[in-house]
């Protein structure tokens, strides 16, 4: 899938009409705004292949968890993201005769992603088997400013002959899903009413949904404009469906017009009885604005995000268009307005994993957000988090364990995955949830974040641990038995290298927290250190798992082994899987990705990269010299971390192809996943990879000075293909411009006071 | 549950009406034939607490497989056996109320199962609110002479006044199952049919009903005979129920009585279309033959199994209860008489473990029949595998894998276990079947198998073997990594001891038949070898695996080590974990049993007993003595392991103390879940803790003789409160009797040719 898309550095085009990839394509031209999205679908009828999918953020289904043999402490469901409400859909019938581009003949056809201003285009012309001829171009948004309004722009026009046009624009709750068990259906009937001649020769219609179980109402509203007065409106109303038949005629070369403008409203943010005359005041709303207006808005919106989070590269097409793509995804997907939401792998672009957080938030796209964006956005993850802590030490209460354990998979900190070994074993998780705090305090300098509401969440990770971890008198050492680590290539292993470091490093950043609450704020520290029942002797349990916890290490190899008997394994590179077994998780059955060497995604690996400061380049290089050749990267959070040791090592020619894996990831169709939706989370990676991999950015400790102080480091480098790429980062309150050229590296500020920083080794005033 | 049921040698007499135990009465007085059985659930209507059971041999439903994450190789269906057609049931209405015991006051109430003769009675006295006071007596039993046949006495006698009496047999297919995915149905409706005034003053009734997806045809037909001429008989006839209503009036002290004839027969047994008329003809013959001729049929075939089968112990009823109930529900479960039947876990006795076939078979019951049953009957459990070597070859192809790895839980030779840790990873049931094949050979001396069958599952369980181990150069050894072993509270470990050191016993095992079949069927051995594609090279590879497995071990303690890291756990003991924590199935999280050192079921000591010969005492001395004190036992199959272990090394106290819990497991309920179903495959294990435990009856290698040459050795033993136990033996054709007492034992032959035999180390001829 190469070169499927043109090459273009702010749009993503496809040219011609190829039905094998539909569903493909979809996934890519997905619209977004955070509070709602759905995939690349035709307005129109099309009775071809297609993924259907509109999803409404924090909406779920709780399918019953059904396994052979119930074990204690299984989550009793796993969430689903129900396919939601059709809205944009208008079917367009001609002399009659549906217009469905499976049955007619299609001349030209072309589906356009503006990641500029955020808009999808779509154009063809058509013929049908009587010689009809028509021409139609349609273009939807939905608001970055007005969060619940959606708009369609629907135009056709007759080609070769006067045509009998009937335009339906409807809502339409009779989806289905295809990831549903016996295809069970998600929603019941709310409400539906539809109705014509509402002001203008115009109707309206809404359509009311509840899902089953978990009782989320979803109201979706519709009113539209038409550029020509009708010969006639009827309106049609069932149970799940509603639509109003526009009857027209339109003369050969005569444009007809149909905007259809959309409200969406749920009970997560109203009232139950309000929510339905909410999503019709959003609809008569958007109506009133007119597209022109609510367009302006919209791409206003989009040309501050990209002011600020915009990656530029010069010189490379493949490569600005790969990340391109990636930033504004992930600006679709998240925008930080609700502390309730979080960041769904596959965002609002399918089915898949279940629009739920996992740890792919902290560990990956935090850094995103927190870098490119006001600092509230992150500080709304972290409280996403803090919010839930209650829930996360009833988890690990059900696990007979002390503190607290995160959900692996959550919509509202229960957990909600349903096997064992993701659910009770991907303990590591919690780390990457103290790591996300302290991202962000070093980024933000909001400090005060500690003391309000971080460290109850490293006291109850570490005190986690703590439990979790067992002394092993045997060899004076702790360990941490029956894990899952990042390489989910491995299930129930004992000792898992990033595991146990990360544990180690979650006491260490508690200790320091302490040390620093003490004295920074000893009034809420006091307070805090009594709610949590700390004592002295617990803190020096901390210590002795410091000094004692058991790393697995390959003495002769000077590798630190990603788990106890990893080396026993038949040690294979992935150079010698035949190509037709790739992806592995789709060809080989569970056991023997299990028992083999071959790794999906950066474990050991990524310890080294989130404790980059504390591990010198020649074990990087070692680590990564034995470990890159049996990584299959099947995970989509893989390449990235890849890329940046790569990076960091002088590896740049690996670098950069690891980079453009990353990148293109979907754009290329890499995993061969892409129709089921989009790597939402790991597109962090791909801007990680350029800021941390390229620009060598990471914070450094300076021997000497004070223990938690570190300093913004950049050592950058620049593929060879390059002329330059700059971007800019949001640190301590100041905006950086980052611009590296073939010729060296400059960085500006932009906003706030001077600051210190390294540049390449060299301590910069800027 | 210590005192639940009264002590008796040949009955399980439950007195009083307790509600709560009802479902566990249930279990524990169920009925079955081989080709059916049914939980002892009442005749008449009971609105109280119940697990309603009704099962048919073979009939299974493919209940799809739900995962969150789908995994390549995963099997499609879970099977789970259906509850069918209630066909027992017979309702009973006394001026117009319903006979309920939940809402009748219940003056006395017995529930007694004879397993001398194998049917259940039932007798009790009710009255209701109005003072109406009736004493009902039911009888029923499912014939082991005509096994399509079951017969209902059902009699009931006014106390105190004259009552109009409505007797209503049914026939019941709207029944449900528990175990069910939002309630589904796994029947659709056949046929139903009711009648009356069919001969006598009588009707009769048919239902046939079909499995949805798997397309089993069941059909149930009932005929009745009433001692008194009804007023009046009117039928019923639903879509999936039928009944015939008998009305009558009964004077104080006179006894009604209805029995009730059915045939149940099935398309596995039938063409299609002639399966409902075979029910019809079942019922009718029934109803001809009348309830003493079959009776007398059914006990006389419940005599002859007792002759052969019995085991009696003089001087501790609850031992001999305990044993008795072992082997009457041993016999109701399986008869040897289908060879595409096998031994479901739980037998006719509840839903789950879906009727399914297990390693059990092979490991626990195989030596119970093949020494008590003719040959033919153990010879049909190898054929049942060596008909499905064919889907275990595609099974190991699934894997990636050479050979042929049987199913962890099969209905006809397909996995049907849908948990990867299972179902993919148990992979030792290869070695038990090879084990069975070995034990068949050495009791019944049938070596011609070896050359007619036997051989294939042999070689192709070795090349099994020969790819899933894999060389680790690091340390000259072969290793199987990834597996669950017997304990199946550790998933993914790598090198089990039990599965290393069976894997070389049957490669071994394979050499060693081999071997025999070059010498004793050369012209059969030719054609095996060339059909098979063997090889001097391969054969080469057994040796060398044979040579250089890799086998845990712990240096220090001179003991077997269960897996790689399993001294690395926490090492506690049972007595450590609180009583209010015990089972740990349903107390504690799957992780966290995981990591725990606690094992559920003999491991390593399940290896110690299977190649017994090739370890002597002190090693099962160290063994037992790490192991045991951390064993729960939670699985039925693990005590009578330990008990015959225990035996052999002298701790006879524990020995019995063990041997008590497994031959009363059910009817003291010491488990906590005999409600769900009977231990079925277990039982076949206190069998083995008498025979081969206590009498320590073995096969020894004599040193000198022939190769393959092993010898009937017995180390009796008998408990100290014992005055005396005897059983029978098939072995080699004869028939011996083995008498212990506490002044010595006694071994004579009752059928066939003298032999030799080792009686405490003396070689004696018999």
């Amino acid at each position: 899938m190469k070169d499927y898309f043109k090459l273009d550095e702010w749009k993503i085009i496809e040219e011609g009409f190829k039905p094998g990839e539909n569903r493909f394509t979809e996934s890519i031209m997905s619209l977004g705004n955070g509070h709602m999205g759905m995939r690349g679908n035709f307005e129109e009828k099309y009775s071809g292949d297609s993924l259907q999918g509109t999803y409404i953020a924090g909406v779920y289904y709780p399918d019953k968890t059904v396994v052979g043999w119930w074990k204690v402490g299984y989550p009793e469901y796993y969430a689903k993201v129900p396919n939601a409400t059709n809205f944009i859909g208008i079917d367009v019938r001609i002399n009659g005769e549906e217009l469905d581009l499976a049955c007619w003949q299609v001349n030209s056809f072309r589906r356009e992603l503006n990641m500029e201003q955020g808009f999808l285009k779509r154009t063809f012309t058509a013929e049908n088997d009587a010689g009809v001829q028509v021409a139609v171009s349609a273009r939807r948004f939905l608001s970055m400013a007005r969060r619940e309004i959606g708009a369609v722009s629907y135009s056709i026009t007759p080609l070769n002959q006067e045509i009998e046009l009937e335009l339906v624009p409807y809502l339409d709750g009779t989806i289905t899903n295809e990831d549903a068990n016996y295809g069970e259906v998600f929603w019941k009937a709310s409400l539906s009413k539809a109705e014509t001649g509402v002001g203008e020769p115009a109707g309206r219609g809404c359509l009311a949904l509840r899902t089953k179980k978990s009782d989320f109402l979803v109201a979706a509203a519709m009113e539209y404009k038409l550029n020509k007065h009708p010969v006639e409106i009827t309106a049609c109303q069932e149970k799940k469906y509603v639509d109003n038949s526009i009857f027209l005629t339109a003369k050969p070369g005569e444009e007809i017009n149909l905007t259809k403008y959309i409200g969406v409203t749920t009970n997560r943010d109203y009232p139950d009885d309000d929510t339905i005359s909410q999503a019709r005041s959003r609809a008569r709303e958007a109506r009133n604005a007119g597209w022109q207006k609510l367009f302006a808005e919209h791409s206003r919106a989009w040309k501050d995000i990209w002011d600020e989070g915009d990656i530029r590269i010069e010189g490379d097409a493949a490569a600005q268009q790969g990340i391109r793509f990636n930033i504004f995804q992930l600006n679709q997907t998240y925008t930080g307005h609700d502390p309730r939401l979080n960041i769904g792998p596959k965002g609002f672009t399918g089915e898949k994993y279940g629009g739920a957080t996992y740890w792919d938030t902290e560990a990956y796209c935090l850094p995103f957000y927190l870098n490119t964006r006001d600092n509230e956005i992150a500080r709304n993850l972290l409280l996403y988090r803090y919010h839930h802590l209650d829930k996360a030490r009833e988890n690990a209460d059900k696990l007979g364990l002390d503190g607290a354990l995160y959900p692996m998979v959550t919509m509202n900190g229960e957990e909600c995955h349903n096997e064992w070994e993701i659910t009770f074993e991907e303990i590591h998780r919690n780390a990457a949830i103290v790591y996300a705090i302290y991202n962000y305090i070093q980024y933000s300098g909001d400090r005060e974040y500690l003391a309000d509401y971080g460290f109850e969440v490293i006291a109850e990770v570490a005190r986690f641990w703590e439990d979790r971890a067992h002394f092993n008198p045997r060899k004076n050492k702790y360990m941490i038995l029956g894990v899952t680590g990042p390489n989910e290539y491995e299930n129930n292993v004992h000792n898992n290298w990033y595991t146990n470091r990360m544990a180690v490093w979650c006491l260490e950043y508690a200790l320091e927290t302490i040390d620093y609450l003490k004295d920074g704020y000893p009034g809420s520290f006091q307070k805090l250190w009594n709610e949590l029942g700390l004592s002295a002797g617990e803190l020096e349990k901390w210590r002795d798992m410091i000094d004692k916890m058991y790393y697995p290490y390959v003495e002769d190899l000077e590798v630190f082994e990603q788990q106890d008997g990893y080396m026993d394994k038949e040690l294979k590179s992935v150079a010698e899987i035949p190509e037709e077994d790739l992806p592995l998780h789709q060809n080989w059955s569970w056991d023997r990705i299990l028992r083999s060497c071959y790794i999906k995604q950066a474990d050991v690996l990524q310890g080294l990269y989130f404790l980059s400061d504390h591990y010198d380049l020649a074990t990087k290089k070692l680590n990564f010299d034995f470990y890159e050749p049996r990584t299959v990267h099947e995970s989509s959070l893989s390449p990235c971390v890849y890329s940046i040791i790569a990076a960091e090592i002088g590896y740049q020619e690996r670098a950069y192809e690891l980079y453009l894996r990353t990148a293109r990831l979907d754009l290329e169709n890499i995993n061969k996943d892409t129709e089921d939706g989009l790597h939402i989370t790991s597109m962090a990676g791909t801007w990680m990879s350029i800021v941390h991999g390229f620009a060598g950015m990471k914070l450094k400790r300076i021997a000497g000075e004070e223990k938690e102080e570190r300093i913004l480091s950049l050592e950058p480098f620049i593929p060879e293909k390059w002329k330059s790429y700059s971007f800019k980062i949001n640190y301590l309150g100041r905006i950086l411009n980052i611009k590296v050229t073939s010729t060296g590296s400059r960085v500006t500020r932009e906003q706030g006071e001077p600051l210190k920083i390294l540049l390449e080794g060299e301590k910069q005033k800027i």
